[in-house]
């Protein structure tokens, strides 16, 4: 028996987390990206709960950054950045609900070297940006294209980086708001935090009918914070369960691993985002386990782990987690 | 000869300045508010640079509170709040420009009492919210009830403070987003800033076809910060004049009185917002005036003035500013 | 009859806000400056309450920038800076009660040109720090030379700035820490604030017998924020009036002049000192008019006051302060 | 061969990383605690370089918490909290160098249950704070005493946690501050970073002479954040060997162990603790392997790893490592 048949979309799911039909998106039947989260579109592909469905995505330049003597400045067209496929329209889902996605793999897409990354001016997290704003001349823009394959990431002629591959970013469309693919939030988005890999499940709150899910931006490797503001970042092939949980009622994202529970909160400062991620995690623990609020918190002040996603995007993302075998 | 005729207005419009067509907004004209900034509905008017419009705009809760002994949280519908008039499409309006509206009158609208504010469950500035997270407990709701008229703001038996109005929302559309009239950002929004209000011009960037100016929210007063998270929050007629700065190239508004320069930043934290609000002004200040930044920026840690517009809303408004007179 | 005469030092002080002996610090009684705000030194001088002092102090450099081409970062010697006269021990003062500090006048001192400001490598608002540690390359370093006259501040051939002196860094000695003279805090110190001027009176907490009053860093003119991280730096002397104000229990630095109350909060992020700075308003204004905390809160929300004082020390300090005439 | 014969300690090391003579301080030796990190006290033990110490320590409420009964804001006595041994002073340090600690062990001490945490009133990371000001009324206090032996930490009847003992306060004097042992900094203090444990070595700047190293406040284990404020507090016997290394440099406190290399920085808000610790990261990886700085930062992008001490002492501490397999 898997964990995941003890999973929450196990044993809440509308399909009670078994595989149903499969569908594909290509770049082709993709056609046009999308560069915001909202409802204004249609969506480009209709599924029932259970769905497995492989995803074609393009790297977040949208595959523009073809070599290292590329300048970023002069080819990215903000805010034309972070190319999502979908929105996927969840038949039965409606405020309220949460989509849960399981990740099956994701495996990198095209021509060598598939892995981009780069210093973009004003953009990172020790330089100062748009929001954080200095008066100090920008870093030189650069560019690194990379060898990613089953040995690994080929980083340089001496040093082979693990493959380690998640979804940077990954949500539902907002209510009433269309927001930038660059910026994670309550509904997910550009959250960049490594645990939104194969083996685990996403629960994303809904917020509109259908859900409307969006993807893109996958990562070969990501060290925590995305410090320099771009993982390493490919196109990729993305292979997903899509489930449906009535009521849920999350309000952020949640993750479930065979090992742990995570509510993952975006803000800035970055204390704001660990504060919500923790206090969803409270509540939830005490919910779970039956233990006041205030035992919840003593407890995870004793065995509660972060794992900073970015520090950033608009927003910051951090996950706030607990090992199963201490939910009890 | 008044200081108008000296204004950026003046000198860069289109219409240099010069008041041109008439046009009227009523509640009924506008019919549906929208609580989005956004390029996804159609305008509900449409004007050319000079235009002097009289708008009515519904106070931040669109009426619903109607005495105190209603429970905001009952009444108040998220996304559903702050309802914005417009958004009005200025011909010619392109990417780069800015709009210039100049605030003529801000006059009260319907029946007394017509002052309203509130404390809401985890919104305001000295509470735990939705982002700065926290098991406390939260404050008890509470509703007050203000008349508002020629005499000021009739605040209790013994205390009447200055009616000091201004318009708490107020921007054009971002390009491809649609983001919550509750938050402030480069185009404008929900700043609360005291000082636009009668007498001061505004400069907001054009990001999309037209501008797409919106707004609402009026206040009949506040004090810097908007503590408890709402102002005296009214209904009222707004009389506005609207210019077109063509290739004007403002990143974040601008906003000039007669007697000061003002950029406007929103961010959090406060200090981010700050430092938007400076830089800016310190670019500013070296172009007009040929010293360099590193001038311009010793000039101002003597002479800058700082006003905190919000500590509440999702990003945090502060105006850095400088007296004309010190423009040498 | 003067404001003076209802002011908190006047009721409440043990002389009764009446000036008694006469005592003068000068650069040669001080002798050893201190670079800390602590208990770990002995006084300098010791006076009853009621005294009037004349101090001498260095600016925040020791004078030891004499010319526009020096270079900061080769005179400045870490943590040997914002030297301070003092303490002054204060006959009867225990933890618990508050100095009162008078500041009757404060006039610049030694040769022209008197003024000192500049550009320090990783200081100051608009820059990458110590703490905002940044990868960008620092702005280069730069001095400027001011006279400084009754004319005002001569800041350019073109430009004349009005003088509008206050003491940049005073307070009272932390009960068992000795913390540097460059950061502010609950006791005051480095705060920044130009409302610490001629005019003003400053409550300051009492946490060690005698209290251990220490100054230093006057400033001519700054802006709001002091945003390169000096102002401009005078050598001054300071005449100043010290009373005690048995068990008044203030947390944080209170000030009060002809026409406001304010209370001065520091923290990082900014938000925090705001924070701080509106709760003590909001209690003390609570505790003065009867009136319950959330009454008191909705009030500051119509008309409390905001000042920046600095946002470029190891903690950034605020003022939030409401007109006396809004008290009842 | 062990990994310790690689170690910066042993490479670098005044005694190159090998045992010394013998000492013990106990808590009768020490007689006095300390409750400030600073230069102003007689060292209670000197050493030369090598030397292994054994130490006792009490746990941060100095053991007055003796009952689940007891309320915390009635035994707490601001600022007398969070003792700390020592200091030591190592013989031939200067101001440049670093002192070596190699963590050997750390063994509860005294009668079960010999675990202590708590709810204090307005202190933790989920509640209003000093800081964090709120008008929200604290959580209720709340005591618990847990038996922690060699089976691990018996949470309650149906959990057991395991042992994962670290040291939670541990540094060195600032050159002339006298800084609150609550409060972690440039030199260490109360970083509460669980990596502090056995096993691993940690690096402290040197600001005055002999270096004058403190510790105390061990924790039996704690998860990411020190959410609720206090971990499980234990006093505690630790071993420690603490060798000298000559003009190391370090501005801020570094961590080696077997697999990994680590640099701790500490402020608010937390993405300021978070560039700090990467930045001097970058730095130390650039001037280890050679490579650029921007390249460094661009490695670390992929593989850097965040560890979150606390985010409730007056600043937060993070740590920033890589994998010393990476490095090259």
């Amino acid at each position: 028996m898997s964990w995941l048949d003890t999973s929450i979309m196990a044993r809440k799911g509308v399909a009670k987390g078994r595989a149903g039909d499969r569908h594909t998106i290509t770049i082709a039947d993709q056609g046009k990206f999308h560069y915001v989260y909202g409802p204004y579109v249609q969506p480009v592909l209709e599924v029932d709960p259970g769905a497995v469905v492989t995803v074609e995505t393009h790297d977040a330049f949208e595959g523009k950054i073809t070599s290292e003597s590329d300048k970023p400045s002069e080819i990215l067209n903000f805010p034309f950045l972070n190319p999502q496929t979908g929105p996927i329209h969840v038949r039965g889902a409606e405020k309220g609900d949460a989509l849960a996605v399981r990740i099956i793999s994701i495996t990198p897409r095209g021509a060598q070297p598939v892995g981009t990354t780069c210093l973009i001016p004003e953009f990172g997290g020790l330089v100062g940006t748009g929001n954080t704003a200095m008066l100090n001349a920008p870093l030189p823009e650069k560019v690194k294209k990379i060898v990613v394959d089953e040995g690994g990431v080929h980083w340089s002629d001496t040093l082979t980086l693990p493959y380690e591959p998640f979804i940077g970013t990954i949500g539902t469309s907002p209510e009433i708001e269309a927001i930038s693919s660059l910026q994670p939030d309550y509904y997910g988005g550009n959250m960049d935090l490594p645990d939104v890999g194969p083996g685990a499940i996403i629960y994303l709150p809904v917020n509109t009918p259908g859900g409307y899910l969006y993807l893109g931006d996958c990562h070969a490797i990501q060290g925590d914070g995305e410090l320099c503001g771009v993982a390493l970042e490919i196109p990729a092939t993305v292979e997903l369960q899509i489930d449906l949980i009535k009521g849920h009622g999350n309000s952020w994202p949640q993750l479930e691993t065979k090992e742990m529970m995570m509510f993952i909160g975006s803000a800035r400062p970055l204390e704001d985002a660990s504060r919500i991620a923790y206090r969803e995690l409270v509540r939830w623990l005490a919910a779970e386990t039956g233990q006041s609020e205030a035992d919840a918190y003593m407890l995870l002040t004793m065995c509660g782990k972060v794992r900073l996603g970015n520090m950033v995007d608009p927003k910051y993302s951090v996950g706030a987690s607990i090992l199963k075998r201490y939910v009890k």
